[in-house]
């Protein structure tokens, strides 16, 4: 099972900041689904608040319109194919977590929803009832009620890939699943299959 | 000046879908005034739509209040010190775009707010009103009215840098205003000074 230790709420929106792709989780009434999502971002920082569009067609949406409530999930490279695969299908259609798929889930410790193994942080999240919101755009609001991290990807607040300050990338980054940097690196969704890895870290002085 | 050309509004989305932060771009009345958001996400793909988060404390929240009118700007990793810069003092403060800061302004087809020089893509939003979001959660919707992007780096409908398919990166990617692909990759901001590059490129096939 992958580490995970829990980071501070006030911190929590360092794990969206960067803008990554996430998935997102959702579970009712013996039902649970894992759709991928581009479009994600914090609203607040504390108490966290994030938004997400969850389309209108989804069986996710049928699930967190159903609890109130959804995991966001923030995938490493080495999950990119399984991120692309649940971002592809539908859960009517199919079970996403079927043996075979790679997709395997965990529980949170304050929703139902399900959490996704290989990811590297893990956000659970209470919607904030905004039915104009949700019913015009498909966009949600949800308060962040506990946050985790895998603590060789983020820990003390910050995210530990990328920190080469030698100006040279991708080294090791390439290496996934070798414990390095790389294959604990986020993904940025494009298009069509297309992703970018989340690349080198800098610090930019005042 | 940037070079620039028009990207089909359809097509639009893709320029934030990776999460980049961006610069938005005010002017109301003779004022005008950029700053750094790190919250935005595309909501609709056509007629494209966007979400950004603007603080009720900014200069800028006051001009697109006045205006209805916003520009994100997608800023290159070449001008990281100047998005760190706009984002860090108020245009009520100092005039952002004064000889000497490095912000040079340019203007846009359907809108009054300014672009950004050293971008690489620019989105004209009309904002959508939505008094409730806005007052509640800083929340503003957008329309995209015109977009458009610097062919180096995307062109097309696709981003141009990071497409080195041997797994190598970086190596040009340093070479800030070469020409390459490196100086012209876009940002993503972490917190107190910290940005990621928006890294390598890569396909998953399905």
């Amino acid at each position: 099972m992958t580490e995970r230790l829990p980071v501070a709420l006030p911190k929590a929106y360092r794990l969206l900041n960067h803008g990554p792709t996430v998935l997102v989780g959702s579970a009712h009434a013996g039902r649970r689904n894992v759709m991928a999502a581009a479009w994600s971002m914090p609203v607040d920082f504390s108490p966290p608040k994030i938004a997400v569009v969850i389309d209108r067609n989804t069986l996710t949406r049928e699930l967190v319109d159903a609890s109130g409530e959804f995991s966001l999930n923030v995938p490493a490279r080495a999950i990119a194919r399984e991120t692309l695969a649940v971002g592809s299908i539908s859960g009517r259609d199919t079970d996403k977590f079927a043996p075979g798929t790679g997709v395997r889930a965990f529980s949170g410790s304050q929703i139902g929803a399900p959490l996704i193994e290989g990811c590297l942080a893990w956000l659970e999240c209470r919607v904030i009832p905004e039915p104009h919101n949700q019913e015009r755009y498909d966009l949600f609001l949800g308060e962040v009620v506990a946050a985790w991290a895998d603590p060789h990807a983020f820990r003390d607040g910050r995210w530990q890939f990328g920190t080469d300050e030698t100006g040279a990338t991708g080294a090791t980054g390439e290496s996934a699943g070798s414990g390095g940097s790389g294959g604990l690196r986020s993904l940025h969704y494009i298009a069509g299959g297309n992703f970018f890895e989340t690349g080198e870290a800098f610090e930019v002085k005042p």
